[in-house]
């Protein structure tokens, strides 16, 4: 059993509606649904915001009486169960379609192969794995959920040249260009959580939201702030900080439990979440970000966090804007990571995408 | 007075005719000549080797008495002083032709012009400018060498994505894979001279020399070794280096004057320029080179020399393989380019090119 190039074509496009979920479904996963019968789309769906209708819902609305018999191209398998909405697989089968083509199975290991093993029980023909890298692509934090029970962390950062990232002398002037900054707002805007360090509040108050319009992200309805997470071991978080006037929470991670500092934070409008021991320990901070039900999170920090992440294999992709500059060996360094000593030790990554934005080069690296 | 389609065309034919001259004009420049009649090209040339016929004495032996009349398209300003040939503009006027479009003129001051002038004088329409960048792009050294009185200097560089270029323990194993140290070979092939420091000689004994045969260049005839220059002031030079058995010179520049010291390494067939003072000056190793006729310097430094040349303007353009690896923060640096503080002393580059080349990704930058 291979696949058409019509079946490429129909999950194409249903690919391509799962995208416009992009800056709105999280925590859910990005999914996108076609219906085809006669050679043509009768019916199409993608999910735009947890709570409200899956893909397939809307795309069987949209298609009535017409899905009796027709081809259904969905992005991810249709669920098996009653979720916020009742399962999708039972929908299709109700409806009386004839076959569904699927581009991944869930990756959540509980429930993977049950909603095709409901679709084929009612007597459905169903085929998986068309256009499935495209398909894991588009929700790499809600796999990650699913697989490895930590978010996605995508790690943004801005160097020179030569892997440099600020003047030692702590000069804070802007690496990057203006268009590299508002690339920068598409990739927060994706995101469940936004991270950073606390040094990173201290020295450079940053805002650490999304500016970006509606219409500039090419949504409908309000633009959603991610959560702002700060990692602050000692609760050094100033009252005065930009952060807590901007919409969106803004979360405090701390080992320091003194009623006294947390009240007065709580009242500037943070949340506080503490940790047991003298300092956060990162897969502390990853599975509290993955209970609160983030999926991709985005992280903004200095050398030292995110040297962190990487030494402990807890980052997986590296957004690395590279200014045409030389900075010089005297400024600070991409990652602080001193421990590695010999060329076998080396972080392999995989370059995935480097292309111009503005004077600047981005660069998408993968970890994994 | 501007510039037709066609004059675009024949010029752009005159432009690939100059490369063909990548490897082996040196320290000529790269030299094409095209000649058109009737809407026809009658006759082509370029410039091979030094000591050998220029661009248009090729084409116009090919054309005949076709060139009466007709137009001509050379990439660089026709000469006319008797050098090892005699000048090309008498022997254009000669043939009788019509029109002379020139990409570039002259960049050597004492006779800019004087070409073109020569050809007015007999009567022939003169213009240039035509597709000028494309023509300076091919002719660096030969350019830096008549407007600055240096030669043009190339760093090849190898480091992971965070900048660094080897562990701190000296452990030497390649950054970069196969295909970019193939390519590198293309670069040194089009050199005058390829630079290095005692150091990368004393610790990697490399070879510094073109392995491709004249096949893979796409040549006729041998393969030119570039000059092998190695900066070492205090004449450290092993005898039993590589470099000393392979075909092609290999030149050491010291401040060691030790009788004993020379005459050891001139009888295991170094060639040694001794310069005055305790160590080598980049500007005195600059003039050196351009007394002898190197017109473009392929360095292949470490971190101390290729930051030297940087910071002192000697640098102009940057070849960097960039490795989908990160070192971490003790591997050694790019540049060891200490003394910038300020964002403001940042070294401005222009990016010209990035790609892949094999797992690698190859960064063209210009420093001026």
């Amino acid at each position: 059993m291979s696949f058409t190039a019509d079946d490429h074509r129909y999950m194409a496009r249903a690919l391509q509606l799962a995208r416009r979920g992009l800056y709105t479904t999280q925590p859910n996963p990005r999914v996108g649904c076609v219906i085809v019968r006669d050679g043509r789309i009768v019916g199409e769906g993608w999910h735009e915001r947890a709570g409200e209708p899956h893909a397939e819902v809307h795309a069987l609305r949209m298609t009535g009486a017409a899905a009796s018999g027709a081809t259904v191209y969905v992005t991810l398998e249709p669920c098996s169960h009653y979720g916020r909405t009742p399962p999708c697989a039972n929908a299709l089968a109700q409806a009386g379609v004839k076959r569904v083509v699927v581009a991944m199975v869930d990756p959540n290991a509980l429930v993977a192969g049950k909603g095709l093993q409901l679709l084929r029980e009612a007597g459905i023909e169903t085929i998986s794995g068309l256009l499935e890298q495209e398909a894991r692509a588009l929700n790499p934090g809600f796999i990650a959920l699913m697989e490895r029970r930590r978010p996605f962390v995508r790690l943004k950062m801005a160097m020179s040249l030569d892997g440099r990232t600020a003047m030692a002398s702590g000069e804070s002037v802007w690496i990057t260009g203006a268009a590299a900054r508002r690339d920068v707002q598409f990739l927060r805007a994706q995101a469940g959580a936004i991270l950073a360090g606390i040094d990173t509040v201290l020295y450079d108050d940053p805002s650490l939201n999304v500016r970006l319009t509606a219409a500039e992200l090419g949504i409908a309805g309000e633009v959603r702030q991610p959560l702002r997470v700060v990692l602050d071991s000692k609760l050094r978080f100033p009252l005065t900080a930009k952060l807590l006037a901007l919409p969106g929470q803004t979360c405090i991670y701390t080992c320091n439990h003194g009623a006294d500092n947390i009240a007065r934070r709580e009242q500037a409008g943070a949340v506080i979440r503490c940790f047991e021991g003298e300092r956060l320990q990162l897969p502390d901070v990853m599975a509290a970000l993955a209970a609160d039900g983030v999926a991709e999170v985005h992280a903004e920090t200095g050398a030292t966090l995110a040297g962190a992440l990487v030494g402990q294999g807890l980052a997986d992709e590296l957004v690395i804007y590279m200014a045409p500059h030389l900075m010089g060996s005297s400024a600070a360094p991409l990652f602080n990571l001193p421990h590695i000593a010999r060329m076998q030790e080396r972080v392999p990554l995989t370059i995935r995408d480097i292309r111009a934005v503005g004077a600047d080069w981005r660069i998408i690296a993968s970890l994994t």
